[in-house]
């Protein structure tokens, strides 16, 4: 008989691990979360208890050296990622990993060559393919519903900027923040970008500035079927997560509005208003980052394709270098130039 | 050569009678206003002076007696309306009276029957059948494009409840504010209502319950082919003038929104929000009062029908005392009842 | 230490009842679903197996002798309802009860006596309450938001008809389908109703009309803080579920918008258009089967008051009654008049 | 006593100039439009005739020297309009003309220095700042509402696009077409681009290609005040005119949408769905060519400043060089660098 249930170690018990400790335990059918490690054992093991998970480690490998496990799902810091994902593919275990893959391009390599080897599948975290509003974006361009696409504009703002602490270490605006959109622009257009342009500043918070980092991005795409881009970013919307996409195109466009938590509109004596939308990415996508592990659990489960691979997140690293290259130095950069 | 312009004169120089004056003057290429008559001299003179209109009298018998003149506007109080239209019949000119015709059955009757036998033109000011929203309903539903008509909802509210002293010679809000709703259901479904049931009460100024009127009220319709409709009337939106509907049918649903003077939305830290829509009916339906009066002078000038009868004039008022009625005898009134 | 989870038995595996046993099983974390019952022994078990319930049964006795459970869910045929929530109560069983309580006052009265002489809780299926569109109107007609409400429109339309044999046993369209808004409209406006007037047709299916039911109803009601409301109901729509609600008050005015399974918006050279709604209850309203569940187990684990008491439910049906009397006597129904 | 109203004189009957005349002579009551010339005096005769216009003459000296004109408006061919300027000029008429005012700077500062050197007024045609939607959003730039802004986006879409033997006149896309959304760009941020890049295709008429010119260009633009903003200009939006723009501030964001004939939406067993848009500028910017032409006959009779200068004019020539020279040299062009 086939399996039915996956079994799965969860490696990283930070915010993005605990998000997914909780849909790994309650709302995804095809896993059986059995083990979560961090190096933090007194955290692993609160996340444990909350979600009843029946076992936490301090050590990743005691989750590789265990025969029941099937799978991992990655979400420790990013600087241990192609580590945990060259292990594990040696271990034998199928591997969804958090993005950015790794900020250092060899290092990517070496674990997506480690995956081919070893054959073991390995899903990349770009939770918002699974939205269903991006989703029907994708169906449009893919099915020829609004012709050749000509233009491509996303708009994607952070209600509140990160911590200059933060951008220290998160590899910068366009590595950390604008990689989802970087992976949105290839799987929306379904086809690869060869160029783009960039123009950033700072227009939030100086201490941002003053590490080195930007808060504030528009960076321009040039697609190798000729479809032009753009990606807003702004660390700081008032109004909160703001997350809204067009595709033009030669038989017609297609736009998905921004995500609320009512469809009320009240009138009073001041205006037409309703609330502000969903506060951030945790209120917005939580369905999608359950999709996305219920999708890893079924293409393990049934042998599918796994429907975000190791290339889509190399490729969108590849796009985050070129940006910041672009930015630095003030003209368009070939995708190409980089690694 | 056929005539290319109708030599109109103007009677009532109040509030619509100003509107109108500004319209035919400025608006409608169709024609030319030449005189404007009101019972106030110097009203009717400075009405004249800042429209350009060649002539201002005192006495409308003058506009009547005039040969010059092909047709009439009338925009004097109701209680001379009839009056006016009996002489005007008579004295061969066409003629466009305001709403509503009369408060007397037997004097519309009358006025209409001078109407048919002198073969003048006669169009009543429901002007809103010319807007391009309610115009848009009506395409749907005469040409099947929902199916067949089940449900019709008719939202209409004012900014600001009329005065009590206004209110005790209106006729009152059935047949001086809904009486639109009520020519626009019968002219949006295209069949006849037979019968009304009203629900009323005074929930804005007390002062105009204590003249016997009410200020807040709903009036549900049952039309001969089946459908049910329902309007609601409010003396005061706090948010401005509110003019919707909705259509039901077999095969789909039609509903136009409300009306604002520009499109811009404004994300900000407190809501979503939009201006305020056009404060009131002479923002909103400006468009439609011209488009009428273009519709009549066309209709004379070449000989064609007259886009709101005499009869659509009577049938509103007769829709109006039967909901007055229902308020009044608690219980659904059929339109037979009714003169 | 404070008991976390209710052990819960599940009466009647019908849709509706195997809707709430998905929920239960895998999305009410406050739950543990120990038990299902159903006459049809095997349907019992095969929806235990397919949402690992513990244990099927056919008997639904065994349920209620049972002292590992806390409470039932009973989704039972309506004619079966007040028998079980009698035995419940004397057993001292905590009740969900499905919609409508029964088609008699008496039966109801009964059981509402029985749950309140053993001091179980009783909660009643009235899930909409849990949506968060409506809830949010409710909101705002509780904190005076838009003011005192004078206009309540509740547009309610389903995708597709019952089938003649559905409407034989279901009680009417309004013990049926109205009931939810019944419901809602005392909900929503936070009083009491106290007088309906009906108009209904049959518009959709004559087969329907044949068993003496109606398929397309306009109910009017009067509210005793002086609010009209309306509510229509088709039974089809044939763009999908439709679920629409307009409150108009002093202050303003709050509408929510039907809901749709994403927001995209593609302009084509035919039209701007969007998909079609989610089809159907169960599409729209699993968020709030799930929320009715969870807020009923927590009231009952943390003795708190039920959001949705016995005498909602049996306010409901007396509503149902006079809005068929209205109906058949072609008169306005004051509730007073009902039992 | 004060001057009432502006007598004009028209050069130029071609397609722009008939929207004028139409304008000038029936919708414009500052203005009395007394001639129009045309080098195709049967045109000019054509269009006077249909427009009650009382003179048509082939030469525009001869408006030029008719001491009874106040003000001319320049609608003839772009290569003319600076020597017309120039002849106005120093005979002293005020003059309203078309965008662009030339393709060479050198003209066009020699134009503008008669303009300064004579004391006239002068006002270039770039309507759509007279628009309701962006004069809202101009507002809310200009009061702080949305705060600094960081981003503008242009979304500026013609139904069809131009034959290649209009481009090869046109002065290409960025002169023709692009112009008015880079005037819209400055006029919205208050401030003035310091630097564009451009990227163009050929994606809708390859004859539009062999002639040189693009039909689908994606502009980036730099503030002095650290905006970022993007204009996306297609030649054919298959389902009409697509006018929409976008401000993101520190303080919020407003948006506006494009402009339909009508705001009904059918919902029927297809999709939701509106009618198309307003078909092309003509039809969206009636009431923006109107209130242009109100705006200039206001400012010269009451001698307010101009709302649009040739400084505007120039600037927006000096945009549309640089973003071509983007194109061509594959760079980011500061304006510094043109003329």
């Amino acid at each position: 008989m086939a399996q039915t249930r996956l079994n799965v170690g969860l490696i990283g018990a930070g915010w993005i691990g605990k998000v997914h400790a909780e849909h790994l335990a309650f709302r995804v059918p095809e896993v059986d979360l059995q083990v979560i490690a961090d190096v933090n054992e007194k955290t692993a093991r609160e996340v444990a208890e909350r979600n009843r998970i029946p076992k936490a480690v301090a050590d990743y490998h005691d989750i590789l050296s265990n025969p029941a496990i099937d799978a991992i799902v990655v979400s420790s810091p990013t600087n241990t990622h192609t580590q945990i994902v060259c292990e594990a593919a040696q271990a034998g275990k199928h591997i969804f990993c958090e993005k950015p893959v790794d900020f250092s391009l060899e290092k990517i390599d070496e674990a997506l060559g480690w995956v081919e080897k070893t054959g073991v599948k390995l899903q990349i975290g770009f939770n918002r393919r699974f939205d269903p509003n991006f989703a029907r974006i994708r169906k449009a361009v893919a099915s020829f519903e609004i012709g050749e696409p000509h233009f491509l504009h996303i708009m994607s703002r952070d209600p509140e900027p990160v911590t200059p602490e933060y951008a220290r270490t998160s590899g910068g605006i366009f590595m950390d923040m604008t990689i989802h959109d970087f992976d949105m622009a290839r799987f929306l257009i379904g086809c690869e970008v060869i160029e783009v342009f960039t123009y950033g500043g700072v227009r939030i918070d100086p201490e941002i500035g003053k590490v080195g980092d930007l808060d504030t991005v528009l960076v321009l795409l040039k697609f190798e079927d000729g479809t032009f881009g753009t990606i807003d970013n702004s660390e700081k919307a008032v109004y909160g997560y703001d997350q809204r996409v067009e595709v033009f195109g030669s038989k017609g466009s297609i736009q998905i509005a921004n995500n609320y938590p009512n469809t009320a509109v009240i009138s009073d004596g001041e205006s037409i208003h309703r609330d502000l939308p969903l506060y951030f990415f945790v209120e917005r996508y939580t369905e999608s980052y359950i999709a996305e592990m219920r999708a890893f659990a079924q293409a393990v489960l049934e042998d599918k394709p796994i429907p975000v691979s190791g290339l889509d997140g190399r490729l969108a690293v590849v796009m985050a270098m070129a940006a910041r290259k672009s930015y630095d130095e003030k003209r368009p950069i070939k995708l190409s130039e980089i690694g």
